[in-house]
């Protein structure tokens, strides 16, 4: 319950917070700890389910109760003990993911009991958190679980590296990889609504109708089952001028043999990669950037936090208007988030993967 | 001579152009061809010298008579038939390559007889041209034959290519490779003027003297004598922030370990591969792109056209005041161009590789 001050927009929610915390004390909090550092990909054993007391916030924390958990390739890269933009999880530490959940218990006037947030707060059914790293969700732009997707980190990665990082123009050819993922489906789609000749890559003929039949793209490539090389020259015969990667590998190689003068790349992902126990060994082809002028941008979403509520109102009325859909995959309990996240590397999973914490 | 109607700047010179032509008939024109596609390194057999009669301009042409010829990297890449930016040269054509000569003959209104062009006319003694393709040389810039080194193409594209696509700051650790070349040590200098740290990779001790001492660059790595990681490590404390790469290979790969976010790539040259007879196979590192939200992008000097005169004067004036030096590694006579060319390619030159043409 909200102790302290109350912040004005708790205030007519206080009698109901009066009735005090909104769980059962004798729940436990269900968390997936990394168990070990995998090598290539992930088996269940590198992970531990454990039981747990549920934890009782200190003056000026907050306990979230998560009701859907996000699961994104990024994690994969924080399974290992590498440098990289964020820490990685250390052994025995709670996985760290997106999640949308309830304010189950508030010491701080910032938060109230009842209110939805969403956070970084990782595998598990309980989470305290300060409230500095909680977004109060806005139930009114969609089901609470598009706030950790379509209309969360990756619907603005969508968002953002492509209209931001790729500079696109009406008329250009664009290839996305991985198009009916989380981000992929973004992107192709925001393509389509400014007038570009979409491509997508997927891996399976579901996804190909998906992108195809239910998003709009123009054409769909299964990279598995097609010649990717002779696929693009087919789906593409103006060339590539902009190129979303989210995969790395053959893929981008064989893109990469088609852009044209001024392309714009922005790498997103590298999928391909992320599981490999050795790094793969290609052709070294950055020559193409220099022949064709072309340029290759990483980045990473939190680059455009300030301006979040730019992309989150725009998409947000972009599926009001049936322009931009989008597909989830759902999977009840906790306990199924490990096998359901090397599904996801697998390519198994079409849509946004989404772990049902609680009801 | 010049016939048809003078260009105003023309007529000062007219009666020393109503003297004739200033070439002697009975000379030869000395022309290298491209003989066969080399695989791997090229050698002079590759190459084909021949004689040939001084061809006679037709109406509204010019012959040039070359004094200096540029010898350039990206000249292999036009020996091979493969897409490019540019058509190869074909099999029996005289090989391409900037020159800077005397008109000797004009029969367009636009030249007259006397004056210093430079222009892509290939590695021969003399040249006929519609002179659409040739620009006046202001003498009063430096030596002629600066016009195809530090103030014609390889210095503008080291100018452009570091001050636009590299958007360094001062402060900022530049790391340029093939330091000492004709690109690199524009580039270097460049860095330092506008208060960068330095470093610079190059292929000889002699090269890295040049650089610290003669340049002033902060560092200097020999990569072929020293281990690149270790000396990046230590030259570059506070990571890297802008590449200029003219190389491509290991050399790169050991600067994206060390970039920093935000880093800057330009992708000018990769001459450490245009040489393999296959491709080199290499660990696919596009990730560090997206860890460090860098960005890497291809130029060519082109692009920059509507802006070669403010490089040109701002470079002629840092020349002036002694900040911006340069080196020629020359050699007299076009018959030398082929194993000079071949020597570039080995890294043997050091400073901005030139054939006298004739005096």
């Amino acid at each position: 319950m909200c102790i302290g001050t109350l912040a004005p927009s708790c205030i007519y929610r206080k009698q109901s917070q009066l009735r005090g915390a909104i769980y059962m004390k004798s729940e436990i909090n269900l968390r997936v700890l990394l168990a070990s550092r995998p090598v290539g990909y992930p088996t269940e054993d590198d992970f531990d389910i454990v039981e747990s007391p549920i934890p009782v916030p200190s003056e000026g924390e907050v306990l979230v109760k998560n009701e859907w958990l996000s699961l994104d390739p990024y994690m994969r890269g924080r399974m290992n003990n590498q440098r990289s933009y964020a820490e990685p999880v250390s052994i025995g530490e709670v996985m760290v993911g997106g999640s949308v959940g309830t304010v189950v218990h508030s010491r701080t006037p910032r938060f109230c009991v009842g209110e939805v947030v969403e956070g970084r707060l990782g595998w598990q059914s309980y989470a305290l958190s300060s409230g500095s790293d909680l977004r109060k969700v806005d139930k009114s732009l969609g089901p609470i679980q598009t706030s950790i997707g379509v209309l969360g980190m990756p619907g603005l990665t969508g968002y953002f590296g492509f209209l931001d990082v790729c500079e696109p123009s009406p008329g250009d050819t664009v290839v996305v990889s991985a198009a009916s993922g989380a981000v992929g489906q973004v992107v192709g789609q925001i393509a389509r609504i400014m007038g570009c000749h979409v491509v997508g890559t997927v891996g399976s003929d579901d996804k190909l109708s998906y992108i195809v039949e239910e998003l709009g793209f123009n054409v769909g490539i299964n990279y598995k089952s097609q010649d990717i090389g002779k696929s693009l020259d087919k789906a593409c015969p103006q060339g590539i001028d902009v190129y979303f990667d989210n995969v790395g590998g053959f893929v981008t190689d064989a893109v990469l043999d088609r852009i044209n003068t001024g392309a714009r790349i922005s790498v997103c992902g590298q999928i391909s990669q992320y599981n490999l126990a050795e790094p793969e060994l290609a052709p070294r082809n950055m020559g193409v950037l220099t022949r064709t002028q072309s340029k290759m941008e990483g980045f990473l979403v939190t680059r455009y936090q300030s301006r979040f509520e730019e992309g989150r109102q725009r998409m947000a009325r972009w599926i009001q208007e049936g322009e931009l859909r989008y597909r989830e995959y759902v999977v009840e309990g906790l306990e199924n988030a490990p096998k359901t996240f090397i599904g996801m590397l697998n390519g198994e999973n079409l849509g946004k993967t989404l772990i049902k914490v609680s009801t």
